[in-house]
């Protein structure tokens, strides 16, 4: 508790500009003001979403700043106001927050929290607007509300799920943002059905959760499609049921899929965020009553397009963030239900590299083989 | 009865080609076969799908053909096995079909019926694939499955509904096509709540009907949009609380809204048929639970388009088809709603022409002040 209202120097890895390899170096963490918690981050895995603001492409991205939002830690201190932790409290930072007191959160209809989001848009703090890293004086500005690739961040207290310190922080981090966003398109944002017919369109992390998802919910059908061959077997263990390489077929998949389905599938989900899978995704439903998801965050400016007729009879085009769940209430029923094993999470986790080796790990994410790589921050 | 079982020589409206004006002619109609009825139409109006596959923009439009949809009539005669309908029961044939066997009608999750929709889209009947109507030997295909610019038409049992025989056959013939795509777009479709903001584009038949079974439904902003200034009045007398013309503004239409709506409405509904409203239509939507309905038939290969980012941010794009209504079971209880004057038909209903000027009905359709030409046939 030493550190306790003190501006902590530590290790992080900043990126300094857009596609300049992130540098390891010793930044200040200032203290939480009014309704922020610093937070000792323990393990944090990366995303696509890391890599997309990396690269340049995310028009909100703001550099310097600190990326990672997957990632699991302990509490170190609490600024004034900050009621629901506490210093030793085990929890995961979310990007997606959850104020309780917004009409968002209070519809009833929504996960998305209008609260803080325009400032964690701007890499900045909701009290005061600015950011709590620096280096040097210099202001390095927050990413998603989270900014995990730091041995201490600040977040806001609405952005915190404190969750059961029986969990290995190594391996709840992933419940941080892939997974419950795959397993929430399919429980809260289309609610398949026992009985379902289900296609996925790409079998990474999300993907493979969203396998895991529709087996869970029961649908007897899971179609996976990915354009790598070597992922027909880890997909067939996480719950798909045929795995469906677009370039074995000549025709659209979307057409492949119609017939494989006499008609097409219930629910679809596009997890690669690519628009012409979302048309395809959308136009791979069964007339009547098919819905698609997207789950996939696509380049900024691309644009989904298909033809009236798709939704006039009766398909519905839809979309998820962080899976639908509300992350401060439903984060820490993920991570009991790891618990009692009722959702994979461990499975994900191909690779382990140390924090010093953030790179390798970016360039892991281009490899078929790697799912999530979990590193010891 | 002295026709039954015979083949019937009457007047009927032929639209020989594409643009080419409805010619009023003799014509045969032969008895129904199985499965089928004859209906001695007594009053039809006429909507814009009729314009629509007369302009020759439907690709399913086969010619020559006998157009109209929206009618109402008495069973003059029967086919084998057909048992929900006798001679003199009053009735309106609907292009939607509602066999309930099929996959579609057993599913509790659309009205889409797919037992005859191969043949109707042929202009054919289901039973032997040929037409009923005739001129000199020379064959007239059917349209929609009901070509009621006839004396006399044959329809499928399928797509009869049998209505009480108290209503007004001269107003209830609405009943067949605009009014419940409205209605049941609201009710149906989006399903809007009591105190739901709702906004719809175009304020035609289809677009009043949306305002009204809005208002029925308890929303409590109804914003009509509409380039026409004279509509303002006759939008209020259905529901709208407020009228918006696109050229009294310079930003986008959408944003408008938004702006008047702090964010957006709850509910849209494109009724016009045009690709660029039906996206500003869905992005006029709330962000986290706006649910945007296209209504309007859009020309053949038009495509909507939008940044996947709307609905990854929680609105949600649907469309309806006869405003999700099962036709045999609901317009029976439509006529009895417009029987207790639950809701509005003769409101439709500005004019009033002799079946031998049916081409003067269809230049009416562009008159700002039409909403619906009633025929006595």
């Amino acid at each position: 508790m030493a550190r306790e209202g003190k501006t902590i120097t530590c290790k992080a890895a900043v990126a300094w500009e857009p596609k300049r390899p992130l540098s390891i170096e010793e930044i200040q963490v200032e203290p939480p003001k009014t309704g922020e918690v610093r937070i000792k981050i323990t393990d944090t895995a990366l995303c696509h979403t890391d890599a997309y603001t990396w690269n340049g492409l995310d028009s909100e991205g703001v550099f310097p700043c600190i990326l990672g939002h997957e990632a699991a830690g302990i509490v170190e201190s609490v600024g004034e106001g900050v009621t629901d932790v506490k210093p030793g409290d085990h929890v995961i930072p979310c990007y997606q927050a959850e104020c309780r007191e917004c009409r968002f959160c209070k519809s009833g209809k929504t996960n998305l929290c209008g609260k803080i989001r325009d400032a964690t848009g701007k890499g900045v703090m909701f009290v005061d607007r600015r950011t709590r890293f620096s280096k040097n004086g210099k202001p390095i500005y927050h990413f998603m509300g989270t900014s995990t690739f730091s041995e201490y961040t600040v977040v806001h207290e609405v952005s915190v799920a404190k969750v059961n310190p029986v969990a290995p922080l190594e391996k709840i981090c992933l419940l941080g943002c892939g997974i419950p966003t795959g397993l929430g398109a399919v429980w809260n944002t289309a609610k398949v059905e026992p009985g379902s017919t289900v296609a996925i369109f790409g079998l990474g992390t999300v993907g493979l959760a969203v396998a895991e998802g529709a087996k869970i919910a029961g649908a007897t059908r899971i179609l996976g499609v990915d354009t790598n061959p070597s992922k027909a077997k880890t997909a067939k263990d996480f719950g798909v049921t045929e795995f469906i390489n677009p370039n074995d077929y000549e025709k659209p998949i979307q057409q492949v899929i119609v017939d494989l389905t006499d008609g097409g599938v219930d629910y679809s989900f596009e997890c690669i965020g690519n628009v012409k899978l979302m048309r395809a995704a959308l136009e791979s439903c069964m007339k009547g009553w098919g819905v698609s998801v997207i789950v996939g965050v696509a380049p900024a400016g691309a644009e989904i397009s298909t033809r009236p007729f798709m939704l006039v009879t009766g398909r519905v085009w839809k979309g998820t963030a962080f899976g639908g769940f509300k992350s401060r209430s439903q984060v820490p029923q993920l991570v009991e239900k790891y618990l009692k094993k009722d959702i994979k999470v461990d499975e994900f986790i191909t690779h382990n590299l140390p924090f010093e080796d953030i790179n390798k790990a970016f360039e892991l994410m281009h490899d078929g083989q790697c799912l999530r790589c979990v590193m010891h921050v």
